[in-house]
C-alpha cells in the first residue's frame, strides 16, 4: 500500500532528507560546472543533472499539497524556490493556502501575472476569495472576468464578509434536494455526480423558493427505504445553521460542542447560501490558538524561520516599545526614592522580588479570567465573587511566600523590621494584582474591547511600578 | 423550526438566564417556606414549587448535554448540584463526559454507587475508559463484569494505551465490509442498521482474516452503480491508517492537513482495531492548547471557577515557588553589587530596565522555537543560522531601544558614561536573551524534554540575573 500522505512526523522528515538530498547534489553539480572543474565531462555531468530533477519532481508529484507546504516552510529561501519552481502547477493553488502567510508572500513573489492567473482559476470560489487579498488586482479582476456569474457572485460574496465570521469561512460546494421526492430518487441524483463535494455529510432539503427546509443526512439516505419520501425522514427540528455575520468564535464553539462536520449557512430570508465543513474548522481552532500564544509575547504574526532579520525586527518591535515605555515609568517610581536606596542599599536588592512575585501571580489570575470570557462563563458569575476569591487566593499566597522570603530577607540582612515590610509589601502588591487580575479583562471586554490582547502587559506594568512604589514607600514610612 | 442546540453564545446565555431565574425563585419559595412566613398558603406554595420543579426539568430535558455542561460550569457549586438533581439520569454520563476534569469531580461525589453503574452501563467502551480513572474501582468492576466478551475487551484495550497515543481516543464503532461483494449488497447490508455510527463517511474493507484492505468511502458507494464490487472503487493507494500507539499530537496534524472525518487505526498484524474521528481531534486540538496557554503561568489544571480558595492555591502554587526561588538569586546578584548601588542610586532605578527587555525580547525568541520545533520545522533547520538571526534582531533592537534608553538616562542623570553603559548592558542582554532562547529549548528537546515546559520561567530567570550583573558590572569597572 502506497503511503503519500505522511500519517506521522518520521515520515514526513523522511520526505524532507529526500528533497534536501536532491537538493544538496544538484547544487554540488551545478558549483562543479560553475567552477568549470568538470569542462570535458559536460555530457556526463548533465545527465546526472537531468536524472537528479526528475527524481525531485517525481518525488514532489507524489507529495499531497499539504505536506509540500509543510516542507517549502522548512526550507531555506533560495531552495524552498529552487523546489517551488518544480512543483506541478495545478498543485500550485492547494500549496499556497496551506502554506504560512509569511512564506506564502515569498512563493507569490516569484509567480508571472499568466502563472497567478492560471492557479486562480484552479481554485473555488471560497479559496479564491481567501487568496484574492494577495493577488495583484489586475489578476483578480482578469480571473472574475472568466467565471461565470453564479462563482463570481461567490467569489463576491465570500470576500464582502469581514474576517471572523461565517460568511468569511463558508464554501458553496452544497447539494440541494426537494422534500417531495423519494430516497430512491435522491440516489439516482448522486449518482449522476462523478464525486461529492469534500465533507459531504449531509445534503440540503429546501423548497420551491429555495428556503431552508431541514437536512437529509446520508445515514439517513443509506438506512431507509428507497421508497420513503425526504420529508419523512428529514431532520428539521433542533437542527444547526448559521448566518454569514455570524460570530466564526461562536461557530467553531458549535462544531466543538455538537460533534459537527457540516452545517448550512442561511441567509436571512431563509436561503441556503453556503456551508461551513469541519476542517475549516479545525484549521480556524488551530489559528486561533496560535494567534493567543504569539499574541501573548507580542508577535504579530507567524515568522517565516528565513525571512531576512529586518522583517523579524519589525514583527517583534512594538511589544518591545510598549514594555520599554512600561519598564521606564516603574524607574522613574523607583528613582522618587533614591535618597530611600542610598540609606538603605537591600532595599535595591529586595525590589525585583516583590515586583515579580506580582506580575506572576497577576499574569496567572488574568489568564483565568480570560479563558473563562472566552467560554462565555464570566459575564453571569458575580464580579464580587469572583474578586472575593481571587483576593483570598493572594492573602494566602502573600502570608505564605512572603512569609518565607520576608524571614531570610530579615535574617540576610539582620534587620526584623525588614523582613516585616517585605511581608506586608509582598502581599499587598499580590492583592493588587487579584484586584487588576479580575478587572483588566471585564472592563476591557464590558467596553467592548479584546480581553486577553496586552492584557499581560498591562498588569505587569501595574505589578512592576506598584510594586516598588509600595515596597520602597512602605521602607520609607517604617524604616528609615 | 426548534432549535435545542445553541448555535451562538447569545442563546446559550439566554438558556442559562431561563435556568437561573427558575432557581432564584425556587430559592425564594425555600427560604419563605424555611421562615414560616406563609404558614396558611402552604397548598399554594407547594404548588408552585412544583410547577417551577417542572419548568425547569422541560427546559434541561430540551437541552443538549454539551449546553448543560456549560450551564452546569458557569453556575456556583450549590446551583450547580441542585441542577445536576434534575437532569434526566440517561444524559448524565454524556454531560460527565463534557464537563471539564475539575467540574466533574464536583459532580460524581454526589452520585452513589447504583447512580454510577446505571451511568456508566450507558457508555461506549471508548467513553467508559475515559472516565474509568475517576470513578470508584468496585463501579468499574461491575461494570466490566455487566458487559459482553468484545466490549470488555475494547475497554480493557481502550484503557491499557497511554495518554496522549492514538489507542487512548479511538472509538469502536466501525462497520466493516468485504472486497468482493457488490455496492447493491452493502447498501442492503447497511439498511439492515437503525443508524451508522457517528462520523461514518468511510466503511472499512477487510479480508476474510479481517486484515485491513482499504477504504469504501459513502460517497463511492453512493455515486458508483450498485453493480460494481466493493474492490473496484475502494480506496486502497495513499490512505492514512494509525497504529494504536501512534502519538495523538501527529494524528492530530494528519486529521488537520488531509482534511480527515474518520481514519482507520490498524494493529500491528494489520487488523482493525478502532477508528479515530474528527470530533475527538477538534477536542484533543482544543484542550492542547488550553494546556499550553495555561502551563505559560504555570497553571496545572483549568480551574473551576467556583471552586473552594485553597483548590485554586495547590493548582497555582509551584510556579510562584520557582519564580520566586530565581527572583531570590536575582536579588543575591544586585547584593553583590550594594557599594556601586550605594554610590551611584541612579543604578537602582535603571537597573530593572535593562532585566525586562531582555526577559520579553528572550520570550518572543523562545516562543517562535517552541512553534518551530512543535511543526517539526527546526531539527532540519541549521541551528547556526537560526542563532546568526535572532543574534542580528537582538543587535539591532539592543542599538535602537537601547541608544534610546541610553540618551534619556544620559540626560536626565546628567551623565553621558550612564547612558553609553546602558546602551551596552541592553544590547549584551539582548544578546544574551537570543542565545538562550534559541539554546534552551533546542537542547530541552535534545535531551527528551518537553522544549515549552517552564522555557519561559528559565529564560526571564537567565535574563534577570544576566541583565542585573551585566548591567551592575559594567557600570562598576566602567563609572566608578
Amino acid at each position: 500500500m502506497s503511503q503519500s500522505k505522511s500519517r506521522d512526523p518520521d515520515v514526513l522528515h523522511r520526505h524532507l532528507r529526500d528533497v534536501q538530498e536532491l537538493l544538496s547534489r544538484q547544487r554540488l553539480v551545478d558549483e562543479l560546472v560553475h567552477r568549470q572543474q568538470m569542462p570535458h565531462r559536460d555530457l556526463v555531468e548533465s545527465i546526472t543533472h537531468k536524472q537528479n530533477l526528475a527524481r525531485l519532481q517525481r518525488k514532489l508529484d507524489r507529495l499531497h499539497p499539504a505536506d509540500i507546504a509543510w516542507i517549502l516552510e522548512t526550507l531555506p529561501l533560495a531552495d524552498r524556490l529552487f523546489v517551488w519552481e518544480l512543483v506541478r502547477a495545478d498543485k500550485d493553488g492547494d500549496i499556497l493556502l496551506e502554506v504560512s502567510d509569511a512564506v506564502r508572500a515569498s512563493l507569490l513573489e516569484t509567480m508571472d501575472h499568466y502563472a497567478l492567473k492560471a492557479m486562480a482559476l484552479g481554485l473555488d470560489a471560497d479559496e479564491l476569495a481567501d487568496l484574492a487579498p494577495d493577488l495583484p488586482a489586475e489578476v483578480v479582476q482578469a480571473v472574475l472576468a472568466a467565471l461565470d456569474q453564479d462563482e463570481q457572485a461567490h467569489v463576491r460574496a465570500a470576500m464582502s464578509y469581514p474576517e471572523g465570521t461565517v460568511g468569511a469561512l463558508m464554501d458553496f460546494d452544497l447539494i440541494k434536494v426537494r422534500e417531495q421526492v423519494t430516497l430512491g430518487a435522491v440516489l439516482r441524483y448522486l449518482r449522476r455526480f462523478g464525486a461529492l463535494p469534500d465533507h459531504t455529510d449531509k445534503l440540503f432539503v429546501v423548497d420551491r423558493e429555495e428556503r431552508f427546509r431541514g437536512l437529509l443526512t446520508l445515514e439517513s439516505l443509506l438506512v431507509n427505504a428507497p421508497e420513503r419520501t425526504v420529508s419523512e425522514v428529514m431532520k428539521s427540528r433542533a437542527v444547526v445553521t448559521f448566518r454569514p455575520d455570524d460570530d466564526a468564535r461562536a461557530a467553531a464553539q458549535a462544531f466543538e460542542r455538537y460533534d459537527l462536520v457540516s452545517v448550512p449557512v442561511v441567509s436571512e430570508r431563509d436561503r441556503v447560501i453556503g456551508r461551513l465543513t469541519v476542517d475549516d474548522m479545525v484549521d480556524y481552532i488551530r489559528e486561533e490558538s496560535e494567534a493567543e500564544i504569539l499574541g501573548n509575547v507580542g508577535l504579530r504574526e507567524e515568522e517565516d524561520l528565513f525571512a531576512p532579520v529586518i522583517r523579524s525586527v519589525k514583527n517583534r518591535w512594538a511589544w518591545l516599545a510598549v514594555n520599554l515605555i512600561t519598564a521606564f515609568v516603574a524607574s522613574r517610581v523607583i528613582d522618587l526614592f533614591q535618597d530611600s536606596i542610598g540609606q538603605l542599599v537591600a532595599l535595591a536588592a529586595l525590589m525585583p522580588i516583590v515586583a515579580g512575585i506580582g506580575g506572576n501571580a497577576g499574569n496567572q489570575t488574568i489568564t483565568m479570567i480570560v479563558r473563562a470570557i472566552a467560554m462565555g462563563q464570566v459575564e453571569s458569575a458575580a464580579l464580587g465573587r469572583l474578586l472575593r476569591k481571587e483576593l483570598g487566593v493572594a492573602l494566602i499566597n502573600g502570608l505564605v511566600w512572603g512569609g518565607v522570603i520576608g524571614v531570610l530577607a530579615g535574617v540576610l540582612y539582620g534587620s526584623p523590621g525588614l523582613g516585616l515590610v517585605m511581608i506586608a509589601a509582598m502581599t499587598l502588591n499580590l492583592l493588587l494584582a487579584a484586584t487588576a487580575g479580575v478587572l483588566i479583562p471585564l472592563l476591557r471586554q464590558r467596553f467592548g474591547g479584546d480581553p486577553a490582547l496586552g492584557s499581560s502587559v498591562l498588569i505587569t506594568a501595574l505589578t512592576d511600578s506598584g510594586g516598588f512604589f509600595i515596597f520602597l514607600g512602605l521602607a520609607t514610612l517604617l524604616l528609615l
